[in-house]
């Protein structure tokens, strides 16, 4: 049997130090960690990015599916998600989590060992982290903090007209992800001997419960010395985030159909689940791919970078946001939570 | 009958939408707020100060007797007594909330009212929060940040043998408060009929339904030009604080029960619920007043200031934290959570 100990034994002070101690720290300009009331932080001259999410049990994940390991880099890949798509660098991290009893301390340990190794490869200190008691399963706020130069600072609200739109990796996989995920749990839940089948899904599983924020194309664009005029990460799905762009910069949209990226996995999976992969795409939403708009200019700069792909360009007429199907034909781009 | 207007006639983004606009800024270095993927801050040459709490109804707060306004108010106080506690000046918030359907729009207007209320009070910005669904009750995370000087920075570790530990305003109230609604909510719930009786005890209410972080102490002791060697903030009760400065400083301490202060009302309230004032002011929690240490040199200076008290002093001798009873008695100093 696997060992449990209650998190009653250790207390809130032990159970603070021993998530915090395996972490180490990676930015100098670090001052203070956990440990006091508050960390300290030197941003000396560049801008401080702030960003802050809550992730709640049953609305956000499902543990029945989920490893916990998982989950910690998951939440850490949701919030430096923000910072990237500000085209910022991420740096430090505080996370609070709210446990019922059903939690041990080696579950706590778990998430922690996934939050550590997401701290790793971004290279972001763990500088904040409250635990504190639930009513009702977990409860985790994680704020993420960043920064970046100020002339590098890009929002969603300077596309202009004829800017190239662009994303990095594909879409509508973490959507598949869930539903094969989903699937295989009701599965489980009306004859539990049944074993899941999820080997042919390791792409879109994969793309569900451990998504990489998109740090290797905020340094490409550095390298390249381009600067994007807008740009969000896709958390609610491609359609939401050209939306979004156009709003705040007040542009219209023209994608195609025929270029937005879908894997081949995403592709089957949808098949499988009766699904239109194209709507998988556009309204699929917790890919963390980033969208962005460069000038037509820059784009012969971007289109050399492997895993972007242009997907349309903006326009002149805000009113219009429109998608060029395959067959020519023009529909009107729409997302759930739009008017 | 009050308005109820349902979450889902607005959204999710309407609901961001209602709850930013009302929001002024105070702060010349925020430059992007609410609206964006994150926050842009510009804290030029000083330290940046961050600290992040997770608030679940059942465990932190009540709403059988606090009104949604105060409790906006309280959740402020709570983040910005931290950056107190580092000597620092509060800048900008961010708050998550998550909500069960037993909560409407005017609902979220109450909390948020009590919440810009703070804002206003403490000269800080709201630059950042979400909403989002809750399967039962509230849930808030709240990040505060905030600015210092390098050469002006507090933590908890640097307080010296014959430091004298201070104190602003009184102990225990807010836990007295606490005893009182909950009695009312007893006596509620046996006979829904009964008035609640709280006339008397509207300081002690107020200490729980409403604290402040105190900057009033802050600005002062900058005016005198006194940096406290340590300091801390009175969440879990001013034994416990003590605990915290020996603990990170390497100190003992020596402090006096005649000079703990404690209200009339308090000491009232006590003698009514058969509890010991003394007991209540030690390990009461949720004062939010500071805890700090100076210099002997410095405390000529900082005892001119009204609201502060000399409670004991430090000493060389990390294993002896004592309390000297009116009687003389000498008693090992203890907190709950603390082995």
């Amino acid at each position: 049997m696997e060992k449990r100990t209650e998190i009653g034994i250790l207390g809130e002070f032990g159970l603070i130090k021993r998530i915090s101690i395996p972490f180490e720290q990676h930015q100098g300009w670090t001052k203070l960690g956990i440990g006091d009331d508050a960390a300290l932080l030197d941003s000396a001259n560049q801008l401080t990015i702030s960003t802050s999410e809550l992730l709640i049990e049953g609305v956000h994940f499902d543990l029945s599916y989920t490893p916990l390991q998982h989950l910690g880099y998951k939440i850490v890949t949701v919030a430096v998600s923000d910072i990237a798509a500000m085209n910022g660098i991420p740096t430090q991290l505080m996370v609070n989590i709210g446990l019922s009893n059903r939690f041990s301390v080696e579950a706590v340990d778990e998430l922690y060992a996934g939050i550590k190794s997401a701290c790793e490869d971004y290279q972001i200190d763990l500088v904040g982290g409250d635990t504190t008691a639930s009513p009702q399963g977990l409860i985790i706020s994680v704020t993420a903090l960043g920064v970046v130069d100020s002339n590098q600072v890009v929002t969603r609200s300077k596309a202009q007209p004829n800017d190239v739109i662009c994303v990095s990796g594909d879409f509508g996989g973490a959507l598949l992800g869930l539903q094969s995920l989903e699937r295989e749990k009701q599965v489980f839940l009306a004859n539990p001997d049944m074993q899941p089948e999820l080997d042919n899904k390791s792409y879109v599983v994969l793309r569900q419960l451990k998504p990489t924020a998109r740090f290797d194309i905020i340094h490409e664009l550095r390298e390249m010395g381009v600067v994007p005029t807008s740009m969000i990460d896709s958390s609610d799905g491609l359609a939401a985030e050209i939306l979004h762009l156009c709003a705040a910069s007040g542009t219209g949209a023209r994608i195609f159909e025929k270029n937005i990226p879908i894997d081949d996995e995403t592709y089957l999976a949808a098949t499988e689940f009766n699904l239109s992969p194209l709507t998988a795409a556009l309204n699929g939403g917790e890919d963390y791919e980033l969208v962005f708009t460069v000038s037509q200019a820059d784009f012969e700069k971007v289109e050399k970078i492997a895993d972007v792909t242009a997907v349309g360009y903006m326009t002149n007429v805000p009113k219009e946001k429109v998608l060029v199907m395959k067959s020519d034909q023009i529909v009107t781009l729409t997302a759930p939570g739009f008017n």
